[in-house]
Formats: C-alpha cells, structure tokens, sequence
C-alpha cells in the first residue's frame, strides 16, 4: 500500500516554516504498513492543490493533505478538494453548529470568516477536530482516499489519532523500524562495515545511514505481511549490526548519546559532574533533557571565566598562567576540582576554542581538551573540532559524554 | 524566476528526519528574487531521484536538490543526476586529491568507498565541500541548472554560500527581508497590533509573523527592481513594528534572547551568573552560544541535586526541607547565593518542575520560579509552563533571560 504526502501553505513554499507534518504523517503511515513514496509541498494557490491532489491520486490510494483550511481569503484546500472531485462546495449543518459551539465555548461569536470552514465538497465526509475550528476532510478522488486535516501540528496530529488513522485502509503489510546510533567513526566507515546489508535491494529488509548531531544512525525497515515476522526480521538485522560495530554502537530508538550515558550510571549506581568552559552548560543540558537524570546527575560548575576556574574549581592561578585555560593540564585540574567539588562518582570537564575568534597557530578553533576523573584515575583527550562555533561545542559535549560512555561499558 | 526543490533520502520519505533543507533553500533563493513553486522529496531510489530531477526541470529554470551524496551505497542522487543528463559518471581527478586531503588532515586514510564521491556526471561540474568529503554537483538537464547539495546541514548551508547562490542567474528582482523577533504575548495579539500591515496585499511589502522556540516574529519582504529600493521599503515598516510593539521587541535577524540580553550587559559594562536546576544549563548553553560572551557571562552554577543547591549555593537545608526545592525563596536563596559566589552585577536562578513525573496539585509539572538578583534586589517570578519537558525547559530558559532583559533596558 503506498501514500503520497501534500503539505499546502506560502510559508512552506518560501521557506518561513519548516514542514514538520509530513515527516510526522509519515512515520505514522509506516508504523501501518503504508508506504510513502512521495511528499509535495505546494502554496496557497487553488489550482496547485488541484493538481498536486488529483496527480497524486493516480500514483497512490492513499492521499493525505495538511494545511489551507484556516478562515482566510489564502485558505484554499478545501476548494481545492472539491475542483479534484469535480463537485461543488455545500454547507453542512453538522459542521456550523460545531464551529458555533467551539466559540461558545470560548465566550466568543464565531465570526463571519469562519463560515466557510462549515462548506464541504458534495460527496466528502467532514472530520472533527477537537483543538480547532476547522473540520477535516476525507473524499474519493478516482480510486484514492484523500484525507485533508488542518495545517496547525497540534490539530492534525489529534485529527489523524481520531478520524483519519481509522479510516485508513488495511495495507496487509507490516513494517517495523529499528534505529540504532553510532559514535566514533564516520558514514563512510560505518557503511564499509555493513555495505552487504544496504544499497537499493529488492529484500524484506533494507538497511540506510544518516548523520545527525554527530552521530551516525543506522536504519533498518523490515517488511512483512505478519508484524511479528517483520519484528523478527528487524531485531536480526539489528543484532547482526549491533555485534559488527561493538563499542561504536551507543543506544537504540531515542537512546542517542546522553541518554546512553545515563543509562550505564543508573545501571552502576553511579553520579556524574560537570566542569564546563567552551561548551557553557551544554553537557549538563544534555545530560538532563532525559527525565529521571536527577538519579545520576549532581550537577556541574559552568567556568566561562577565568576566576571562575580558580575559585570554584581550585584550579591553581599559576597553572593557568602558565598553560592557559584551553591546556591538557587545566583540563586535569577541572576534572579532579569537580569531582572534588561535588563528591561525584565521575567528573568531565572540557575547555577549548569554539571561535571565531581567538585562536593561534599552536592552539587553533577548535581545539577542545576533555578531562575524565573517576575510579581513581583522571585522563584527558585532546580534540580538534570542525568549525563553526556551534558545532565545535555540539563536538565537544558529545565526544565528553562518550569519553564517560566508553570508560562505564563493560570491559 | 522560478525553482524547484527536491530533497532526497529515505530518512526524510519514511519521516524519521524532518527535512529542514527545503525551507533553508527555500528562503535562500527568495533573498535573490527567486520564487519557489514546489518542493519535492523522494527516497533513496536512482530512478525517483532522476525522475523528479527530469521533470522540475521542465517546470522551473533551477532546481535544487541536497541529500545523497554521501559515500555508501544507499546515496543515489550522483547517479540520478548522471541519468537525468543522459551521461555517464566519470571520475575527476581533483576531487579524488581533495577527498584524500580531507581525511589526511584528521589523521585518517581515505575509505575504499569514498572513491564514489570523486565520480562525476560528464559534463556536470563538481562544487566544493568546505565542511565535508561529498563535493557538490551542478550540471544542465534540458534548459535547466540543476545543483547538487550534500544532505547534512551544515554542509549544505555552506556549500550553497559559497558555490551554488554565486552561480544562480540573476531575477532582476531585489527582495529585502527583516525579521523582528519578540516576546511577550502570543501570536494573534502581535497579529492584531499590526493587522493593517498583514494580510493579502498586492503592495511591495509583505508582513507575516512566525512563532519559534518560544518568540513570535514579524516577518517583512520588501520586492522592487532596485535594492536600495527593497531596503528602505522593509526598513519603513520595520520601523513601524518596532514603533507598535515597544518592550515586547527583543531584537531583529539574529537578534534573539539570548544575544539581546548580551548585547544589553556588553553596553552596561555588566557580568551575569547563572544558578540552575531544571534547566540544567540551559541558560549558560544559550549565553555562551554567542561568540564574545566572556566579556559579560562569568559563569554559573547546574544545581541540579539538593546539595549542590547547599553546598554551592548556601541554601538553607532547613529552607528546602520547608518550602521544596521548587519554591519562591529557594529561587531567591539561589540567585542571591549565586550572585554571591560569582561577584556578579546580576544572576539568574531557575527552580521548576519539568516532569514528565514529579508534579503534585499543589506543585504541577510546568511550575518554575525565576529569581533575578542585582542592583540591590532580588525579584522572584512565579510561570506554569505547557509540557511537555523539553518545552517547559525552554520556555523557562528564555522566560529567565527575559526577566533579565527587562531589568536591563534604559527606562
């Protein structure tokens, strides 16, 4: 079973807002065996939506439409859906006493705009839609299914849960999804190591990579007509890769880096601190986006300044004079004070060069050195990163926490 | 003038990546007068990706295509392009030596399969990779000028500034662009204090607003044949907004929170500290993300556990015991404990309840007091933020700074 995906809205088209329906439409058409095979993004313009439905009506049964049925003179899609069916828009009672209704609700008079959105091609379905006050839609254009819901995130995605997801039709086909993050290598090597599972296959199973925030993931997509065939042929995939890369592999679904981390403290029983100088707080960010962090996570010393290194971290005026801030020995110093400091089980530091600005020769942008104390023991890696700025801090904070993974996996 | 975007890969079809190019791209080429008609994204399939490419080319003189360039075998669109020209792919000598440059400057040896990247449709030629090993394409497909990004971002982002928009055929339109960024009130109010200024107008300029992470942004186009023309344009309605919105106007491009407080302590000569808890470092993350903050950031502290907050902050353990860490005067104890520690001019604490987990009746997740101390005094604001966590973080991190913000503004 195959969809095509049509997003509709100016600030699509120019690039104001990034379209963040149609991944998520895509995702749930797959966890129902339905394949996307296209998305199209087209502006608020009658004809276009006309043609992009009707077009993508004789590619695939399934349609799905977000956005362009706002109140506006620039909401079009509902006229739009009735030009693909070739017939008129007719109010609907149902529709206009709900809206009525929504707006009661608020203490509000619905006003006169809204009246279109009770108008309904001849021959489609209204949808509810329990954020707003505009009705989806569902209509037969040729052998298709098209579903229109709202532009608004929050009001499509409630609307695709209760109205268009249930409707969808039967695709016989399973599909399971596994996505496993790596760090340490690159795409090419990580590639290299599992080159017979990918490229264009005509398998059950197929096998990608992608690069985000450092780290390299690899995708896995098993087809089948019983889920739990496609289940098993996922996991055997995984297994496969997950025993090729070893250390490289850090976590699974939304295990990325920190998450990783946190879960090898917990599992130990141990806590973490932070020093932080180039990355200002991105560590402990990180660290504590994932809920429960408070169970292995005290804490951390944000050391921007100079003074602060001193005070707060003890480490010694003269050292600092003497190797500078961004040095393999202050590194250290961080490391141990924090651990020192907080009592912690384990203390990264880090200190480097983000830019533009300030680097030399000897010490360029992106130079980064990452302190790790714990066990007894305190190393410290030097690092050069890519610039720009962002992404030598977005390095550093990630290349810290997996300083700390590789010296918490077991040996 | 008008193009046509395409974006390739798996990732993006099946919806585990939202696509973030298309509107970057998008925007890019409005700057130089060139009107985006449709997007596109297709799979990792040779014969979409040629397919696709075939037939924006005969709607639109450019098309734009980032994303599987990469190295291994499931990155298709160096062949797809090579087959919309009706060429083969031939292999280029300089390239191959800047690939292997690359990878000799990290230390590493080039890949066996990285040799792909070095291939090129005859005819075509290659564009370089500032941030990365995949050089970038541009070649004909019937009257149209097709160019070949990389996929990731960041290389996308560059390779387009310096080697794709110089070579883009001139609109003979000039289209300025202001974005103002403010904070304060929601969407439909902004809207409703310029309405006579938005809407469908047949003028020259354009105004929309936008809401991302938190601020909601007027956006300005300005069209006409001569830039000065386009600038004064969107300078005059710039003007006006800022005129309208007063204190809710925090900075415009890339003028948002995090530099507008920095830019305001950089012209008092002043210094911040921070103290935080379930922002867990949010706050100095988004600080220091400005290049220069060490003239006005000192640091902060992440107290993230109880006893960091006494330990390092000299709240009282009796007080916490009292009130909970998530109260009124624990925020004050925090900043005023901070700004102690720091010698600051100001600092900032933050106390919540990100949850999922951890709220009560009495004490709901979203609940987060901010406390900034300076100039004698200590201020404490008491916010519910919508969950879920990540929001409820970011929300409080930017409603902390802003606190700030308005401390500092000339009264």
């Amino acid at each position: 079973m195959k969809a095509i995906i049509i997003a509709v809205g100016d600030e699509l088209l120019s690039g104001t807002t990034v379209d963040t329906n149609s991944a998520y439409l895509a995702e749930a058409l797959a966890l129902r065996g339905i394949e996307t095979i296209a998305h199209r993004t087209v502006g608020d313009n009658a004809r276009a939506i006309a043609d992009a439905i009707a077009d993508a009506a004789e590619q695939a049964p399934v349609v799905l439409v977000s956005g362009g049925l706002g109140p506006t003179k620039d909401d079009l899609t509902r006229q739009a859906l009735a030009r693909a069916m070739g017939c008129d828009l007719v109010p609907d009672e149902a529709c206009l006493a709900e809206i009525e209704a929504f707006f009661a609700r608020r203490g509000r008079q619905m006003a006169e705009v809204n009246r279109i959105q009770a108008m309904v091609p001849a021959g489609a379905e209204p949808l509810p839609n329990a954020f707003g006050t505009a009705p989806g839609l569902v209509g037969r254009v040729g052998e298709a299914a098209v579903f229109v819901m709202p532009g608004v995130p929050l009001e499509m995605r409630r609307m695709f849960a209760d109205a268009v997801g249930p409707r969808l039709p039967e695709s016989g086909l399973s599909i399971a999804r596994r996505l496993l993050h790596t760090y340490g290598t690159g795409e090419s090597d990580i590639g290299a190591m599992i080159a017979d599972l990918m490229g264009e296959r005509d398998g059950a199973v197929t096998v990608g990579t992608t690069v985000s925030a450092g780290l390299v993931s690899v995708r896995i997509t098993a087809r089948a007509t019983e889920p739990d065939d496609a289940r098993r042929d996922a996991d055997a995939i995984l297994d496969d890769v997950r025993g090729r890369l070893g250390t490289l592999a850090v976590g699974t679904e939304g295990v990325t880096m920190a998450p990783a981390v946190g879960k090898l403290l917990a599992e130990r029983g141990q806590t973490l601190a932070t020093a932080e100088s180039c990355t200002g707080g991105m560590i402990g960010q990180m660290i504590t986006d994932t809920p429960g962090a408070s169970a292995y996570y005290l804490g951390g010393i944000v050391a921007y300044a100079n003074e602060v290194k001193i005070d707060r971290l003890g480490v010694d005026a003269e050292l600092l004079r003497a190797e500078g801030a961004v040095s393999e020995r202050v590194a250290e110093a961080m490391a141990l004070g924090c651990a020192g400091c907080f009592g912690s089980d384990w203390a990264l530091s880090v200190t480097g060069i983000a830019g533009p600005e300030g680097g030399t020769e000897a010490k360029p942008v992106g130079l980064v050195y990452i302190g790790l104390a714990g066990e007894g023991r305190c190393a410290v890696h030097r690092h050069v990163f890519p610039p720009p700025r962002r992404q030598v801090r977005q390095r550093a904070a990630t290349a810290a926490l997996n300083h700390l993974r590789l010296a918490l996996l077991p040996r």
